[in-house]
């Protein structure tokens, strides 16, 4: 199955069309404005999908999905095909954990380092609080390309030996420096960015979201349906984005009768996108104050995000940190255990209470525990081999 | 679909039957010698096994064996259905970090949870430097049951961090006082060991290794075909048990021609199989020497291992940790991030050389590279935003 990509469009303006190569990776040259960066999307020609790519079985690796993709010119881990499990209130938690480097990631990071190879791309760089960066870093060690990862001196320690592991250049410069060495390492040594390298909102790599679609693609195979809500963790809103799009072609090729409504959750420490829905704006920028949730604390929007609340009539809304701290709890209850930002999908739904939804609701946990702050920093203290203590600690202890 | 499975049967002696329930845990009562406890297998009514059931596609969740293994009684978490990874030699890794817990240990634990629900267990105890441990206290989480999870003093900040993430009871007593705790905790409290109990011999839990089994479906599946030779980490051997005794049913059962030589991989630093095999014995216990694979670092074989090299015409050997680590690094480079343990199956294949396998060649990479000891204590020197070593390091790294 070969790809059915056509050419990049302005998200700003779909009528404004660029040929698919090369990745407009700076915005669309056309509509972007001195405020503001559009984000280009993929076009397809979508008469001609075979009529039962959505009628056989799901597999592993995104070729499964090859004629909605660009082309997948490196080569795949198996990503993707991740199950649904069900918590007891019936409510769908697609585990992203159980992807290759074990979050979302590796299904943008197929795709957008695709394009970096397909594109002729000397290496590949990234700027990451951690999926992303370890996610980029193994695809492109796949790819056989060099990959530089900039990321924050302040990641985790174990997220730290995970973007080593893999080959890659960990560079962790000051903040103010990132953008303008990403840009000069694309410019002078012909790297392709698979992050977003624009000042003037998050533009992302026009290819990348196309790997989310493959997550709306696996729910709607799972449930034989669309779910009526999707609630994801939101820190650019690129995944909000492609899961709303991949949904909406399945409604638009016939596979399903409607598209569920795309719920933001953002952390209430940073919150641009519910501000950009607030105000009317395409982007926003606000000010980031401390969150445990570090994957998803960013200070502007893609303006991805807006499209997919506002197409799907879903909305935006922000949790504090004690609230993802519970919905974490009630997932490992249930014995998924997630980092904290990944909790934050299921904690906007829990923070709506009970109601009417009209259909399954999902909740996307997009990472695992292995990648919080807090992990690794637990000590043991030695247990004492004394029958008493150990007998009143197992004998009071009912998890659930 | 029900489970087939008609009774317990002793692995010295598989004319010695036992019923199904109560697990025995200790091993077999009328096989076993001062000497050695004899492990427990299951047996099934093979000739009621659906027709149909290697025919459909892969599926998460070993509910998609149920014929084949014991009842099913604790929920799942959609484990298993772990994709098969190519390297550029054409060896096939099956990558079980892509588990619910990011193990293999996921479907052990799916089986011995279960048993513990359906035998009215008031809790699940057990033994484990990390993965067994991560598995069975999600799995207990899951169905309700308080979990005590003994490890060692020494396990890595990160995998203290996940064991007690799901409300597992973690204790850390001297390793003498292990086993009579945990049998009190069995025989006072009324839990079930999912690992083993006895001192002479390593027994475990007789439906586990059914889990296992799994492994050899999915592979089979995806090559449609059994593999030529198999190449599995070892501890005590479950794994390689179960895997072996997965094949041995396909080929029973008509699905496949032929049985893969199953192959385990010990540290050097241990090797109580690779002794046991050379002595002829059923058991061997070793001195155990430093080494960073802990999560396969056993003083004692389980006879389970001796078994399934035996009837495959496979083999044990043991590797250096140099080796190992060489295995994950090949691995790394090529995105997938093991534990040292888990490249053991690889680093055993290549201390062999290239030579003639006749058919398709598969290695088990058992856990996640967030398991292992080093991760996490490797620290970020801040990086000068300064061009030209960026420059350097960029352009003087080629990842393969």
């Amino acid at each position: 199955m070969t790809s059915l990509a056509l050419a990049q469009r302005s998200l700003a303006d779909p009528s404004v069309r660029h040929p698919l190569w090369p990745p407009l990776t700076r915005g669309c040259p056309v509509t972007s404005t001195e405020d503001v960066a559009y984000p280009l999307d993929i076009d397809y020609d979508y008469d001609r999908v075979p009529a039962d790519l959505f009628k056989g079985p799901a597999a592993h690796g995104l070729e499964r999905w090859a004629p909605l993709l660009p082309p997948l010119a490196a080569p795949g881990l198996g990503e993707g095909n991740t199950p649904l499990v069900e918590l007891p209130d019936g409510v769908w938690i697609k585990d992203e954990s159980r992807n290759p480097t074990w979050s979302h990631k590796d299904r943008l990071n197929r795709v957008a380092v695709s394009a970096a190879v397909a594109s002729g791309a000397r290496g590949v760089v990234v700027s990451s609080s951690g999926n992303h960066g370890a996610a980029a870093a193994a695809y492109a060690a796949r790819a056989g390309l060099p990959c530089a990862v900039f990321t924050s001196p302040y990641a985790p320690p174990a997220v730290a030996s995970h973007l080593r592991a893999y080959g890659a250049t960990v560079l962790t410069v000051p903040y103010e420096s990132v953008r303008p060495l990403m840009r000069r390492i694309v410019d002078e040594l012909g790297f392709q960015s698979v992050s977003s390298v624009t000042d003037t909102a998050h533009t992302g790599h026009p290819f990348g979201p196309e790997g989310y679609k493959t997550i709306a693609y696996e729910i709607a195979l799972d449930l034989g349906r669309a779910p009526a809500e999707v609630h994801l963790p939101c820190g650019y809103g690129e995944l909000l984005f492609g899961v709303a799009k991949g949904f909406q072609e399945l409604a638009r090729l016939g596979v399903t009768d409607s598209v569920p409504r795309v719920y933001a959750v953002e952390p209430a420490a940073a919150g641009a996108l519910t501000e950009a829905l607030r105000t009317g704006r395409p982007v926003a920028r606000v000010p980031v104050g401390p969150t445990t949730a570090y994957a998803i604390d960013c200070e502007i929007n893609s303006y991805r995000g807006v499209l997919a609340v506002r197409t799907t009539g879903g909305g935006a809304r922000a949790v504090t940190d004690d609230q993802m701290a519970s919905a974490r709890a009630e997932l490992a209850a249930q014995g998924i255990w997630c980092e904290t930002s990944s909790a934050a999908g299921l904690a906007g739904l829990r923070a709506q209470g009970p109601r009417e939804t009209g259909g399954p609701v999902v909740c996307v946990v997009t990472s695992s525990g292995y990648k919080d702050v807090a992990t690794a920093k637990e000590t043991f203290a030695p247990t004492a081999p004394d029958w008493d203590p150990i007998k009143e600690a197992l004998t009071s202890t009912r998890p659930s």
